[in-house]
């Protein structure tokens, strides 16, 4: 394809380290922030990964993101801790949250954590992956400043599209079961596939002025009123409704987030399968519950059933071989962000 | 309406506590059990009060439902505690369960109780609302053995309804924050109303032998296949199955429930705000949100944006008052399942 250039993983980690280091951060804290996008584009998840560097530049050029910032403990107690990130990158306040909560979880059999003052921290799913390659079941939730969804009866964008992810340890380390997903139906990023294809929405996605369906692409894409899961009342958008709203008061009104100081919060919670019984069990009864997944009768002979992280999981094998695609929008953009940083441009063609 | 009868909450409490005390529970046991069914009944979720007497009969019947089971700590850990309830009913081993993750939260800052080899523990609402009322955050889970969700892209019944349940402590202890949601679309009982009512399903609600959408409410009630929460893959059922996937983890696999004993798990989470912030902050936050979400431009005036618990509390303070509505079919089972146990019924007109 010509409007896209494919890119190794280690360039684009070099890349994203430039722009950081451009801005003051020091060089641990950018590699670990660079870590997670990367990882996270390797995942196929596109939006959450270098796709995210213009909207940190805007967030530092307005003063929302402190570079230089260094995570607080705030509070510490038995399994419980709380962070605040100071206004940094959410990646590096919640890379030291997650840590926190899996080694209280190794110690208490549980652990929590919780991030206050932050910033976006690119893909929840990133960090309930890194307890579950030590073995842990974990939950990763953040909330979002900008709000998308539309509570059921309502008309107005009242709470962002505050993910949920969840992951359990296999035998195979490299393949949790990890889910992240959005308490919209959809992520804002797919109306914006179908507004540049011309193509409507399915009825369920987005939500017009009167609180009814929008499947006009266009107007949904200016509008950004997005529906919660489920999509309509009638199939269940109050329960997609009611879960965005829990995770709303697990990672704000738990850890003093304050939407109107601009501030994201995150929760992380961290179990170990070892402090309720043991391993070997454990591991044995999950993979007895994946195999029963997967040999369910398919629709589709040719298209089995997946378990939650499937696809990550394809996608990190063939672009570590293959490189990681970048659209040449997004090249011009961080060519853009490099110059007004300062820092080198490395994505040349 | 002639084909049902109302009954004050106190005597439906004597009702079930007299079934039980027939078949050996203590008396202990049996009130608790009875409390938990009366004030679901109170709370308008009639699918998980007595409605389901019967169904509890028929696995004692069975020998699956133990009557004089005493719940065992299996496990007990700082914050983490795993009970056994020795095939006793699910209610009192997780009324126990969520009183340990309660006071281990006032302790630790966080508490987490499993509950393995259990039954039916009635609504998942009911143990979350517990600990809101006492100032606490908590999540109830339970993993349910009949499978009826069929999972993306496969035709067979995979998992449960397996319900999440979230629940936080509001400046009134009488009116938390309560989500009580299966991860199917809907639960079987609508199913079962449609079918009564001879109406047509709405795509999204069930699932044809096709893997397809179902929309005849007798061929779903028979075949029993429920879509995950999101109906189809194009309004997020991977979400819903996602979601089902985590609870029946949580519930099952880590508590060690097997399916294959007919064992049902539960999964109590506790957090105490104090640990993370000072409680009228937390207060006043979470007014300033639900505040928020109730000042959201409704559709319709006379309709505002609820918050999830509303329906319920609104039906307690109704039921309180006139009585709970029992059907006449419902009537005439209870006083078969009372007939079976050598119970006296007391629900005559």
């Amino acid at each position: 394809m010509p409007d896209m250039i494919t890119v190794p993983s280690d360039l684009l980690h070099r890349q994203i380290t430039e722009v950081f280091a451009s801005w003051g951060m020091s060089p641990e804290h950018a590699a670990t922030a660079a870590t997670v996008m990367v990882e996270t584009d390797l995942s196929g998840v596109d939006s959450h990964g270098i796709g995210m560097l213009p909207t940190y530049q805007k967030l530092f050029a307005e003063g929302r993101l402190e570079p230089k910032a260094v995570p607080a403990v705030v509070r510490d107690h038995g399994p419980a801790v709380l962070i605040d990130a100071n206004k940094g990158i959410g990646h590096v306040a919640s890379h030291q949250a997650m840590r926190a909560a899996m080694d209280k979880a190794k110690q208490h059999g549980i652990g929590v954590a919780g991030v206050t003052g932050s910033n976006h921290y690119g893909a929840a799913g990133w960090y309930a992956r890194m307890a579950a390659e030590e073995g842990l079941v974990a939950i990763s939730l953040t909330n979002v400043v900008n709000p998308f969804l539309v509570p059921v009866r309502g008309t107005e964008r009242a709470l962002g599209t505050n993910p949920i992810a969840f992951a359990a340890p296999t035998t195979d380390p490299e393949r949790p079961v990890l889910l992240d997903m959005a308490t919209t139906t959809v992520a804002y990023g797919k109306v914006n596939i179908a507004r540049r294809a011309d193509k409507p929405l399915p009825a369920g996605w987005a939500i017009n002025g009167e609180g009814g369906a929008e499947t006009d692409s266009h107007k949904a894409f200016e509008s950004r009123r997005l529906a919660p899961l489920g999509g309509t009342r009638e199939l269940g958008a109050h329960k997609g409704y009611g879960l965005a709203l829990m995770v709303e008061i697990l990672c704000a009104t738990l850890t003093g987030a304050r939407i109107s100081d601009l501030a994201t919060g995150h929760f992380f919670l961290v179990l170990d399968p070892s402090a309720f019984r043991d391993r070997a069990d454990f591991e044995a009864d999950m993979a007895e519950l994946l195999g029963r997944m997967r040999g369910n009768a398919p629709v589709d002979p040719a298209a089995p059933v997946l378990i939650p992280g499937d696809p990550e999981h394809e996608s990190v094998t063939r672009r570590r071989q293959e490189g990681i695609p970048v659209v040449s929008t997004l090249v011009e953009e961080v060519r853009t962000v490099c110059a007004a940083s300062g820092a080198s441009f490395l994505l040349a063609g």
